[in-house]
């Protein structure tokens, strides 16, 4: 494994005419490039993630699981506005000498995929033997791919969407609004916002899991108390300080904003005529319980895409079934990887 | 219609011994007492709403619906801890002379249930026909009849629980960390951590919709623009400040506290021992799309009491269902209402 970090040498200009003048990108790669150069897998992060696929994506980044180093150059690359190398509103604004906190551009999702498609040239690689994308993460693949769809043979989509949905936008709306109710919000400083964004986070981890997790999960013993304290409770208050302590609501309010306009169809004839010039032989996967990307739209997606099949995790654990239903991950997607190429 | 306020002329302690000096009920009736005395509906309403059925269940008690007037004398009291007429948080503490604010005392599910029940007595109600409730008028339902189970002669619960599930404490939790991130919370006056309970109401409202209603309801037109004003997130603004022009943060956190500690098992052998208890013929009805109270869950509700059928609304609109499909209702409770009393 190794990790590094890429810096462009030239601005890089958003689509709302935002100018990032210092960009720099961390990534972390597994294994090497292959002679013939087809061996790149690229996997694209969500949400709060970084480049260490290894760290989060536990079972997958193995010798014989699906994502194996022996035989595939594994890249991922932190995204633009994160908080885990690539510049992002903590960073250093070249013109001030000061970190940008709300001065940062605002991004699309097209920005991010954008900046991953320059740092993939930027590094050497050219054709990508199958991109994986898991969430936003998926997000990300299918703008690229809409974008350059000549870059990709092979596409894994989990847990994603092709644009972001009303109930989606709903979700992270929400969030912002609990990070605003935050009076530190706005305040130029690293942990402004701290309990807005631990909220946020505790409004993301409910549409993540979902009834059934919770339920199995957070069960309280019998109690004679007549206000016992709840597991649940101190389940998402956790859940709300762990981010707090690796993550800051700058960067998290960028993201959240970038997902929102996530759209592959706009300027593009909408949806389905972006999907339709998308060459690469996909695998689509949804998880039986997932209530932000159910099974039905994932299944829709599947068969908007030319050369597209479905597959299906079962598991209670909801939207976070990506993370950790890795045995059954690796049962559909080992075969899948070990398909000759066409 | 009627409105009035009935004020107990003793004190009420709480479960966990807390006093509240100077409890005043308000409450509607609609119709009139027959002179068997056996024609009460009592209406047990949800987390912010009020006694005014008519204002929040439209369609339901009119000439013809299942709440005639003409038939039926319906009974509905604004719940301890509320902000419409009823003791809460902003009464007057008779000991200051000052609002309550945050001293009002905690109060759990059996209380406000327990408060029901002196108060139907207070005011000359014996045995109760029907007693409905939805949501967490429900729990209300269920823990009066388990209370007090000969006063009742059937039983209407829509949406709802013999107890808080975890998931259903984790939405509350979340709710409760977004008004504590407003830095206002706790200061003594009416608007304290308004945007909070804009947030909270936000976070309720998506569990009470869910993905299907927000897809259907909150679409944005196609747009060319980067990153569009999306409806859901003007939808989920909305709804915030709507909440937080007619109800306060106090009030909110006093039902939210009481909403966790619902279990009409606990002291009584457990959940099921509990509901074996009721002897009311009962009719339970879930929504297709419920996402707290999923119908799974209200048809193993169904089967745990004595003497209960399980119907199911048809809708998209998920948890408030309850609210908008006033024409399924009525076609599932005008025949439940007919049914000559065993």
């Amino acid at each position: 494994m190794n990790y590094k970090t890429y810096r462009f040498d030239k601005p890089f200009v958003t689509e709302q005419d935002g100018v990032i003048e210092d960009l720099t990108i961390a990534y972390h790669t597994w294994g090497r490039l292959n002679a013939a150069g087809d061996n790149v897998v690229w996997v694209c992060h969500a949400l709060t993630a970084n480049s260490d696929v290894a760290d989060w994506w536990q079972g997958t980044i193995e010798p014989g699981k699906f994502l194996d180093p022996e035989r595939w150059y594994v890249v991922c690359a932190n995204i633009t506005g994160s908080c885990y190398g690539s510049t992002g509103p903590l960073s250093i604004n070249p013109a001030t000498g000061e970190p940008y906190y709300g001065d940062f551009p605002a991004l699309t999702m097209r920005d991010i995929a954008r900046v991953l498609d320059a740092f993939a040239t930027a590094i050497g690689v050219g054709r990508i033997n199958t991109i994986v994308g898991s969430s936003v993460g998926g997000f990300q693949a299918l703008e690229w791919a809409a974008a350059a769809p000549e870059r990709f043979e092979r596409m894994v989509l989990i847990a994603t969407a092709a644009y972001a949905t009303p109930w989606a936008i709903a979700l992270d709306e929400t969030q912002r609004m609990a990070i605003r109710a935050d009076g530190s919000w706005g305040e130029r400083r690293a942990d402004a916002a701290a309990a807005g964004l631990a909220a946020a986070r505790a409004i993301g981890l409910l549409s993540y899991r979902g009834g059934p997790a919770y339920n199995r999960t957070q069960a309280d013993p019998p109690s004679t108390e007549p206000a016992p304290q709840r597991r649940a409770c101190s389940y998402q208050r956790h859940q709300g300080d762990k981010l707090v302590r690796r993550f800051n609501a700058y960067s998290y309010m960028s993201i959240l904003d970038a997902f929102d306009t996530h759209d592959i169809g706009r300027d593009r004839g909408g949806v389905d005529a972006a999907l339709a010039t998308i060459a690469a032989e996909t695998i689509v996967i949804g998880i039986t319980t997932d209530i932000i990307f159910p099974p039905d739209e994932m299944r829709a997606l599947a068969e908007a895409l030319p050369h597209a099949r479905y597959a299906e995790i079962y598991s209670d654990m909801g939207h976070d079934g990506f993370l950790v239903e890795n045995r059954q991950l690796n049962d559909i997607l080992i075969p899948f990887m070990n398909e000759i190429s066409r």
